[in-house]
């Protein structure tokens, strides 16, 4: 696996169980999945040569991330390498654009979206009629960097002319080529995750709801509370069909919003991803073996939940301001001995994505004791107080 | 961990998400642990140099076996090491007469027994009369090897002074002090598991049933069928009390025999166990999380089954005549998706233990389907048939 963060990290724990021997590619020693892989190269995701020594070492590569360019990517499949997923459909999770060209072009719903190079091209964006009959259009206007991003950011929304102005400017000078999309007014967002694996089988998660906090994922309940089984259907089918048209090798999260409407579609991950750790505790088979099973063209692993007619839900622990944990930790598994605590061995900073909790229910549990419980000890864990946010 | 071998394997993984730095002594670089453990140091575990450079390595130390000398766990603790099971608790899991001895004066019950040095000390305690109203005595006895053993085995089921004298004789030729004890014709093997903290805290997991074949453990099936309420708090209650007195730290495995007059103790272990690994799959904490939870002085997790009310059952996957398992593992995971298959990454030879299965039920699901399931698997992995033994 190229990439050393905490999606590696976990790969590696269900690389075990499998008896499949596992490397990683990671920047440093000290990255999340270095700490606990037996194989560890260290070099740089952006380096052909390293890349290429790295797979000479494999029998297979995938990744932890969309970051390595699709030219060192399409050399190493030149050169023979298996490369799961390969160029062909990673570069739907690198250019957005592209992705979303492609998911129209297979009559996906998507939301209205334009490549935009100034302010004039966002202003026109902004008042020209949707297609479908929905809101009127107008401000605001969403705008995403086409590929990667800058200062740690790829989306940013904007209500007027004024604050277009000051994207467009800064992308410039990054370098940064932006398209627009429709401000969708959703109810909530969804994801729908399944995996694919080189022969093509296919395995759908239940759709889960995630619950984003500034542009982070904070919390995932699975499956989606309430969800119409017809609106779970079409989602879980709209996912393994765009794996399908795509050649997807792997896992594919499906971001979704759902809307008075029906779906749309958000983002597209093709590997694990934020919104099926809770997959670990709360499913037969979680993201991380399901990954691995479909790069290394193994039958796929049952996607059910391990307890039928329960909820999971995974909230993720973020870094507060003390970066000693140790003494919250305690606390955490002192007050609720059932809850999971998932640490990617990271140094504590502001804000940053440092574990996740898990509260996995069964049928006698209401949705919303098991969110408590799980918000209450990432709470805990990042302030020292069960209701900090 | 001092051992390299599977029990150490499944612990690595474990670790993985607590963020505990996890070390193993394995005795090669080959060993089922040091295949995924990022920090291996190599060195055998009879030497007390590489115990002690290892330990300095760590902040405490615990076991995959009980095979450490007591004499160096005795130095190690001297010399400030945290050793966990200390040597005060471990010497009952080494010394099979000191264990029977030290649980008859806490009235724990256990079969007749007596320290036997000749032929005649075994007719002697063949013919002496239980001291409790049971079956009468006489034949077969059971001789086991008061430490380790020879040969790879520790027990002998002897049914005729001819047949005793073999052993003695044997069992002189390798310096091997042996022991008597009644042979008790039990309904069935349980086990109960509970685990103890440095600071005290106690957690019992659900007891389950064992099935032996040629004295290697085959299935495990958690709960125990049909058990009765008050047999199985009887068992966890003891257990708690042996983990207590004998000041154990991590887990405790007693195998227990089934009588109609009770439960009797066959044998302790003190470390994760062959009874417990149905609980990476089946319970909220598996047992290798525990056992590090318990050394490390965390807080216990919940030993509770994952699905109320459901069975889970886990047989072992023995070496068959084919080392090559791979096609055989293909099929067994496309024949039941849900089948959650283990590997140790050993080299397959007949009768090794090389992995295990679990399947995790429902409460709609019938013991008996789900030993069908799990029999088949293992016998597919080892035989590649569904109906080998």
């Amino acid at each position: 696996m190229v990439g050393g963060g905490q999606l590696a990290r976990m790969t590696a724990a269900a690389a075990v169980g499998l008896g499949a021997t596992f490397r990683v590619l990671a920047g440093a020693d000290s990255e999340s999945a270095a700490l606990v892989t037996h194989d560890v190269a260290v070099g740089s995701h952006l380096s052909l040569a390293d890349l290429s020594k790295f797979a000479g070492e494999c029998d297979v590569i995938t990744f932890d991330h969309e970051h390595v360019p699709a030219a060192h990517l399409v050399a190493l499949q030149a050169a023979g390498v298996l490369v799961r997923p390969g160029p062909g459909a990673l570069q739907y999770a690198q250019d957005k654009l592209a992705m979303r060209h492609r998911l129209a072009e297979l009559g996906a719903p998507v939301p209205r979206y334009a490549p935009v190079s100034s302010v004039a091209d966002i202003v026109e964006f902004a008042s020209a009629a949707p297609s479908a009959p929905a809101r009127p259009p107008g401000w605001p206007v969403v705008l995403k960097a086409i590929s990667g991003g800058y200062d740690g950011k790829g989306v940013w929304i904007v209500d007027s002319a004024g604050k277009a102005a000051e994207v467009v400017t800064a992308a410039a000078a990054h370098g940064t080529a932006l398209m627009a999309e429709e401000f969708v007014p959703f109810r909530r967002e969804l994801a729908a995750q399944v995996a694919r694996s080189a022969c093509g089988q296919g395995a759908a998660y239940p759709v889960v709801e995630t619950v984003q906090v500034d542009g982070i994922c904070r919390e995932v309940i699975a499956p989606a509370p309430g969800i119409r089984e017809d609106l779970a259907v079409e989602a879980q089918e709209l996912a393994l069909r765009i794996a399908s048209a795509l050649g997807v090798v792997g896992m594919l999260a499906v971001e979704l919003f759902e809307t008075p409407r029906g779906i749309l579609v958000n983002e597209l991950a093709m590997r694990p991803h934020n919104s099926g750790h809770w997959s670990i505790d709360g499913a037969c088979t979680s993201q991380f073996e399901q990954h691995l099973r479909a790069v290394l063209d193994l039958p796929l692993g049952s996607p059910a939940p391990a307890v039928p007619g329960g909820y999971t839900v995974m909230a993720n622990v973020l870094g507060g301001t003390d970066p000693d944990v140790y003494d919250r930790y305690i606390h955490v598994m002192a007050a609720d001995p059932a809850v999971k605590v998932h640490f990617y061995g990271k140094e504590v900073r502001p804000g940053r994505k440092i574990g996740h909790v898990t509260v996995v229910g069964t049928p006698a549990d209401s949705v919303e004791s098991l969110r408590d419980r799980a918000r209450r000890a990432a709470s805990y864990l990042r302030w020292g107080t069960e209701d900090g946010d």
